[in-house]
């Protein structure tokens, strides 16, 4: 939808995923720290596998909601194509963008829809809810690339900064099917699903602006600082990631002298993944 | 061969190897687990590592037969080059769009002929079957990739967007040269190989429709509609790899509680692995 | 700043970094194995740990120092932005280029507070040092590549090869975080920062030269000699890499019959840093 | 050397290495799996460590001759710069060709000399070697790459299909710091650089044909065909690799059955270096 509207709904979904999944991810590795030191039973690691994958059906089932939502939203708005995919009286496909942005979120649902069969019934591999991200992350990304002839220049780049995010979070998505638990790729994956989010909302901003100054599509400082304006985004975003890790700092007692074993973020991860599921 | 029948052929092969394959490994994945929990004795082992090195052998004979009926049709259909590659009267070479498609089709006679020695003799490495593989989608990718100058927009986009599953399947065959058995590498191959045979089948229906209706291959609408066509091709492609899956759903009782180390992809897979080779 | 102590300031940062890598990691390396030798005792070890903590944290407080130091001297020298990013009289963005670099700067000033964090509280995972890296040199290439819109021939390929050594160090630290204290990969990057940091001092003498004898910047034969000056720079950069190997060459005895696990850079570094962390 | 025999030198070099590593590799894994049949004593293992390490001190002695007849040659050819950089009396850079191959030359002769003091004198990590020679290729590339600005669209072409193998060597040897005796990345490594030996002969063929029948450069067709040319080399160049693979097969007893852990390339290698190096 080539609105603000349009870009301000899928930026509420991936702030909010990005800010859900930067909390998470942070508190989970604060607490998993924390735990390791008072408790190691067996009936400790049972509660904190089934609340795992309580937050993960939670995360599939919300994801899957809202891509119906946005799936929805893109055919039955006020000039949607409501399901028609070709004018036959004009001869010309019938809002293609609208289907466009539908077949993005269609994906999001089968990622939605796949995290939960993972962790309801267990019947497919554990890493396939990521692989699946990766693909939906993919696929948006693939569209958007032909989504951008015949734009002006400003619109071009500012669509393909958002790409630099969208690629990068399927390239750490498939990591995951290999890494899986690595709080250091789970935590960057967050801060640029943050960052899609801000950036929606950026881009509804300057080409959609609601105070209804317009930007000169064309002049290259506006590009330049376009293209700042996107590292920006990035640091903010990333400074989310935060809370968790600074929480354990202050609750934390100085522990590395006991523990000189504070390995790599790998190693790390293996010795957590080993708790949680083990 | 410029034709439909032209793109309905590898088409064909394409769609039985994908959907073989998808089969192969997600009943291998759904019987394994089932199986490890039954029994664990070696004979069973040995039956199933025997029976894994037919199926070989078998996949192995098939690629290297219909590789070989590609090659002959190339060159030995009505207006092929029946081995000539340099007209000498008329200075220039003769019906390369034909070289090129039996070079391609070459390369999976070689892959073919790889994976019969790897697993009849044992006198290579194992994984040289799947790095055989990988140079063979390479090549065509490559093959391809030189191959569209000059043609109409429309016609090369359809064809640039074949590499991408081309490529894929290149670089997913060679992560399994170091990750063999990863499940998820296997069905994501799978599915990049119904992919591509569907795909040809639709670049036989746009570029000669046997209706008899052109597309206009300048319009910048069929392009549009082609990208998002490729992504639902994409979707409906993976959808086949699930059956094992759903047959283990089906057909499994709740193991998730008595099995709490159902790990990520790569640790099942080795532990799998361990349970067939070993 | 475009200038040529605009270019010489970085120059010398990176060159500085560079050099230091270089002997830390060499000399790391070459100490490590002779101590391996002599005493194993657990107090060697704490010590070790303790220094390298040091170290890391002086290191972290040495690039927020400069990094600070580059930011002011962009937005406060003479001709510099003073804060102003919008001039609302002549409604255009001001100084562009000062607040780009000082984008640059403000990442590498946030890696050296992750890596203080890091270091000094141990509440975040330790390889976050590394992608806090990774993140600042890929933001420094990001916004260099679009830095260069309509600049003459010589000027954009004099930068569009900086970018080589930026990505590649970008890359390099992605990789140290899951293969940290691998030390190819640490002297690989350490003469990277060198190359970067002579390549600033080049372009300064190529762009601005004090010598006043202005270069043809479309000359084709001056971009063909700068391509080969800068694998020069390369050769001359990573020879800075082998004094630590030398010096261990020099004072050590011949110790390799009596070890030959001396296996390669990997397992290596694992146990290397088993000694360290241990 | 813009000559035939400006590329048959090249040409010669790479053939002959390619063929060397081709035999010595697949030997050496042919050798390696009947060794461990019959005899496992260590007094076996000090002897293949130490044959092993002359034969990397004679791989690094001759590819450091060949890079320095390689410079001599470039430099001191009729013909050549002699030394001279820059011409000052007409005020231009001097046969910037001739230095460009002597800097290619430049790194492979780096290559051997660190290949030399790794498997000499034991002070740096072993897999600097393959590191040095990642580099290599990577300079030639790069260098190859800002090489071909206005030439005729076959010379750019047929030269831009050298990039490939070169590049892919590159890869090859980078990954072999990670994976060091992964026989499948080994021969793969032989492989690409047969190709690009034989690569550098049909270039010299095609650019400057010693029977004197001049190529058209801007014929489509003759593109076309020199792609195909391309994957046949490959297809000849990685059959050598088999000798070895062969040899094994004729004189091997059927050592399947008894042998079940018969795995994939990566553990093969490891037990084999455990072999080699323990």
């Amino acid at each position: 939808m080539g609105s603000f509207r349009g870009h301000a709904l899928p930026g509420c979904f991936f702030l909010t995923a990005g800010l859900w999944w930067a909390g998470r991810f942070s508190l989970r590795y604060a607490t998993h720290r924390t735990k390791r030191l008072s408790s190691n039973s067996t009936s400790t690691r049972m509660v904190s596998l089934s609340s795992q994958r309580r937050l993960e059906v939670i995360e599939g089932s919300t994801i899957l909601f809202f891509s119906v939502v946005g799936m929805l939203a893109e055919q039955f708005a006020p000039g949607g194509p409501h399901l028609h995919l070709y004018d036959y009286t004009e001869q010309h496909w019938d809002k293609l963008h609208n289907w466009q942005h539908a077949t993005m979120y269609l994906f999001f649902g089968l990622a939605g829809v796949i995290g939960l069969l993972v962790h309801t019934t267990g019947a497919a591999p554990l890493a396939l809810d990521r692989l699946m991200l990766a693909i939906a992350f993919f696929m948006e990304g693939f569209i958007f690339l032909y989504h951008l002839h015949g734009r002006a220049m400003l619109d071009v780049h500012i669509h393909q900064l958002l790409l630099y995010s969208v690629f990068g979070q399927a390239l750490l998505s498939f990591l995951e099917v290999f890494h899986r638990g690595n709080i250091l790729l789970e935590l960057l994956r967050a801060s640029l699903t943050i960052l899609q989010g801000s950036w929606f909302w950026q881009i509804g901003f300057v080409l959609y602006p609601p105070s209804g100054a317009e930007w000169d599509l064309m002049d290259h400082n506006n590009m330049m600082f376009i293209t700042m304006c996107y590292s920006w985004h990035l640091a903010i975003g990333s400074a989310h990631c935060q809370p968790g890790l600074l929480h354990r700092q202050l609750c934390g007692t100085i522990q590395i002298e006991e523990h000189p074993s504070h390995g790599d973020g790998t190693a790390e991860t293996q010795r957590e993944r080993a708790g949680v599921r083990g």
